[in-house]
């Protein structure tokens, strides 16, 4: 293992949201990194282990407050797990410094300003900075984000959704005319902060759809979709909240080209996924399950092509917080970094 | 309320499954019922209070072995909560002597015999009595389950996504060879019987689909489609195990006609349910929620229509055991016995 | 049944919070009450079924500013689900106005004012008024609840707690200087309001104690076991939050005193609890279940004494929102009107 | 980290229960040993990873039949995850062949085989192998662990138990005429097979106590305590199941001797667990929490001495499948190999 003084110095910011202190979780075992800065707006000041005890025993820095002038020459990368907006000035001045960034939030993500507008309700608080982002869906990216100053990490819903099917489009497999995607996910989809509709009694014995056709990720499916197919569509999207800690599970429905085989399908997940560690492509008549891919950067992916409905369906099971959030940073930033795009992210899930 | 001498006498068999239980439950508080008869495999001798704690305190008669002749005289109607094929005999029998009947297995309810083979790998076993069956979808066929001998009470997923497509085909609104049903359901869906994938810890904390494309429910729901519509229909199901006890939600994707309106939608609805007592049609911006239908025949139904993806969703929640089993059949009780359709069913869940 | 003219007009105070639209669910379906005036401080104007779509479909009056003038001539009694020292003043006026109330705080149950400032660390509010006070536990309080102008509700803990010891503190069969509860509650029993330690990933898939020995319900629990015994008793109580919407489960623990045997003990509970419609006394083997009393007001007792290690522990099983807070409330209700004092309260619960 | 030809060969019976598995889980990642031999009676021939795909892309033996035969020389020590009897004679048979093992069963745990055939009804299968065993609670029997060629896993309501109260006794902190013990434990306590009582229905909502003050792990507690003190105890011991999959939350109510105060409390465990890496002992107003242990094999322990009632509550929480079983049994094969103890044990808790 390598010996800490020749690891690279790693800034959290936001580290004690839950997408936050998954990363810090997950990087304190990583060989080839160390944590040096945590911020947090509301423990600033206390040590790690007094707010998570699930981490105590672990040499942490304490919480400490969010200024990008203090994490000068502390740290060669960071990861904003800020929310839209509350990041996107520290992180124009952390590049502006020379320190690369993963950002967890929305706002580099899209790459049409309008789209941003319509979307986020407002302008677009940094556009320059914007253009250096990568899109950090690492499968798809790899070569941006090897070199990106500044990666747009993928929304969760949006990585569940298009790991399922952008191999099936770019080989013009499915109609992109008619995509569904139904969506389940756990509670820690949205922020850790006191909200009525996320206590316990409001979530538990009860299944929900939310924001039906109208979810803020829509667009950064779209884009993708559109970017690998060279056009625009429009998905119909439905969110689901699960009385359930972590994990999504999404259906996606799509039209099969006239022709399109289920050996085809399954020809082209395994090419796209050849080199993929992350992505589990399943047997014929097995399908996802969250508890597989619960605490960790897995991804699930079954299909089964209804030859008398003609339609196909793609399923797909990643943690939100794994492969959806802080998982996926850490396997970007393995890749921006050159170690090996797995290092520190291979843990199996507690099952049961 | 209706003196105990002048109450109808009602038997249910298999009553300790949790089907035949929540029959028991919601049938001791019914004004114009007897519980005359509980039949059971597995607790022959036993007071329900020894099994079923919580219906301690009532006036219930023991269960008792599952024999049609020591029915005979005793009731006049019977539920029948036995699984596929266990039933059918007894079934026969009962009709034969007089006694009506409504069956909660999937014997009767498909009116294809070739389709019953495919489906359940064997010949109908009682081909002449299936063909006085009604279907028990209560809102679609309160005439003929008036006057029926035999009710065939539908499956809990064919209820949920009936009631949310069925006004909309019959009004030709949406093309019914695009039709994508993506459903969850919690627990009880199941038998009460020791398995392996029903185990708490196998099913707590996760959340997976099963079963994908062919479920037994299918050939049920293309059925009652193809009856509205006149013609032969293939749909796309995907159902999903929840953990929760009861509960199943659907979303049913449709493609809706050119020129249909969200008017066109509301007004199907409001005009096939105008005086259904059990279904909640929301308004707009709401929708349904698990919870809210707990323990009860209450049915929530809401739509969005996506003109961006050209895409209706609408989406139903209903309590598999409530509307989905003990619920509707006790409303279909109702109306075989001319009592008001809603007697002793209009308690509400607890919430939270 | 009663005519709509007839029955008793009753109001909610704080209707909209766990405890208050439980009493909203149960007093629905009475037989003698009408509900004549609800009111919620964040819904003022609204529907309740735009709030809680589980109600839709009764007949209730829209949430309205608690305004005890506007209360006048409106209601005979009056339900105060507000928090402690928020209803003070409000039940204050009523009882001036001749108005009868249920109070489910803290405030009137304490009948020692130097113990109330101890636990709530203020003077208490309403001195003259707190005089007047019956404290409301059913089945060992009847004759001073009928009369009562004002009752206090009991905690859900103390209930609980003091089902279970009560009896046998009485008849001097146990130590009352050795008594240990161990109790553990669902998440309703904290109000409904945002706090971060409610969420449903804090909650879910964990188990914690919290306030061990020092809750605020251990001087209500010692005034009623005083009571009962002529003299001061300290005792040791540990809550527990369980991942569950509702229930209070309780483990008592007990030094018999010498010679007292398990007949003695059963005795003593068959003796108090002969006419409690509410009480379940198991048979031996059998053991509480929080499932069995949820949504009711029933509460299950069993008791093991063991020889061994010279301990009986009694266990308790109640709904914390049943005859931990609404259903308790509704039977002080029927006691005060001279009503069938199960009178809508017999409905079981759903199982499973 | 060691080259694979060097790691220590285990093997591990009954390797696709949930203790099982979890051993699986962890040794996967140990960093001195090789899982070399995996035994399933259900699953014989299929890879790991097709029965549990959460272990997909390991390197692991496909599941075999237990025959000690084909273990001899593939193997250097053995985990017996077998069910109580099952595993006696394949253990007895191992042992004379030099392998040494960790026993998870009961059956090595009770010294006094009278007690033994009292609390199992049938006379001890292997007395004189069970002479051999040491008692795997690591914290306090490290040396004979190191020596041992069989060490008897403790019960996991045991490990949660003993670790809160044993150093008390030792320091005769306390009175050990009156211990009591009230635990709560999830699911996978239970061994993974269909039962009735176990299907998520039936668990999920719900929280009940069983085997009050007769469970089988009360002598092997009382033996501890017995072992520790020099003389008889016996205690009172109440568990309860949880609604989740992991853990064990214990309260142990103590009469403290006169005289001791809270510094001698801490002073005790703080001596006692000096060097232990797995105890958590918490600050003055902290309390355990079920999530900061799951799927570790850490103990956060947590007292309150509570001067009014005379009683000191300790209060433990473990992970059942962690330091309850599969955690413990990988820290005493640490122990018994030379290795640091600590080693493949330090991966935190997945929070939330």
């Amino acid at each position: 293992m390598m010996s800490t003084k020749n690891r690279v110095k790693v800034a959290i910011l936001g580290a004690s949201g839950y997408s936050g202190i998954e990363a810090v979780r997950l990087l304190a075992f990583h060989p080839f990194v160390e944590l040096a800065v945590l911020t947090s707006e509301h423990y600033v000041g206390r040590e790690v282990a007094q707010v998570y005890r699930h981490l105590a025993g672990l040499d942490l820095p304490a919480f400490e407050e969010m200024r990008p002038d203090l994490i000068r020459g502390r740290a060669e990368i960071v990861l904003s797990c800020l929310p839209e907006h509350a990041g996107t000035e520290a992180i124009r001045e952390l590049i502006g410094q020379g320190v690369r960034v993963i950002d967890f939030s929305a706002d580099f993500r899209l790459k049409d300003h309008e789209v941003y507008k319509t979307t986020y309700g407002r302008e677009h608080p940094a556009p320059l900075v914007a253009r250096q982002a990568a899109y950090g869906l690492t499968e798809f990216h790899r070569s941006e984000i090897r070199e990106a100053r500044l990666v747009a990490n993928p929304g969760c819903y949006p990585t569940g959704a298009l790991l399922g099917m952008l191999p099936l489009i770019s080989r013009d497999l499915v109609d992109p005319a008619s995509i569904i995607i139904d969506a389940k996910s756990g509670t820690t989809g949205a922020r850790r902060s006191p909200q009525l509709e996320q206590l316990f009694a409001e979530v538990n014995d009860n299944f929900r759809p939310y924001k039906v056709g109208n979810h803020r990720h829509v667009p950064e499916i779209e884009q993708e979709i559109a970017a690998t197919l060279g056009r625009e569509v429009a998905v119909m999207f439905v969110p689901h909240l699960l009385p359930i800690n972590r994990g999504i599970l999404t259906s996606i429905f799509l039209r099969p080209r006239s022709g399109t085989t289920a050996e085809d399908i399954r020809a082209a997940f395994e090419s796209a996924y050849a080199k993929a560690r992350f992505i589990r492509l399943l047997a014929h008549g097995e399908f996802p399950e969250l508890k597989n891919v619960r605490a960790t950067n897995f991804c699930e992916i079954a299909f089964v092509l209804n030859r008398r409905s003609q339609t196909l369906v793609v399923l797909t099971a990643i943690d939100n917080l794994g492969k959806g959030a802080a998982g996926q940073a850490i396997q970007n930033l393995n890749v921006m970094l050159g170690f090996d795009e797995a290092a520190g992210l291979l843990y199996p899930a507690p099952v049961p």
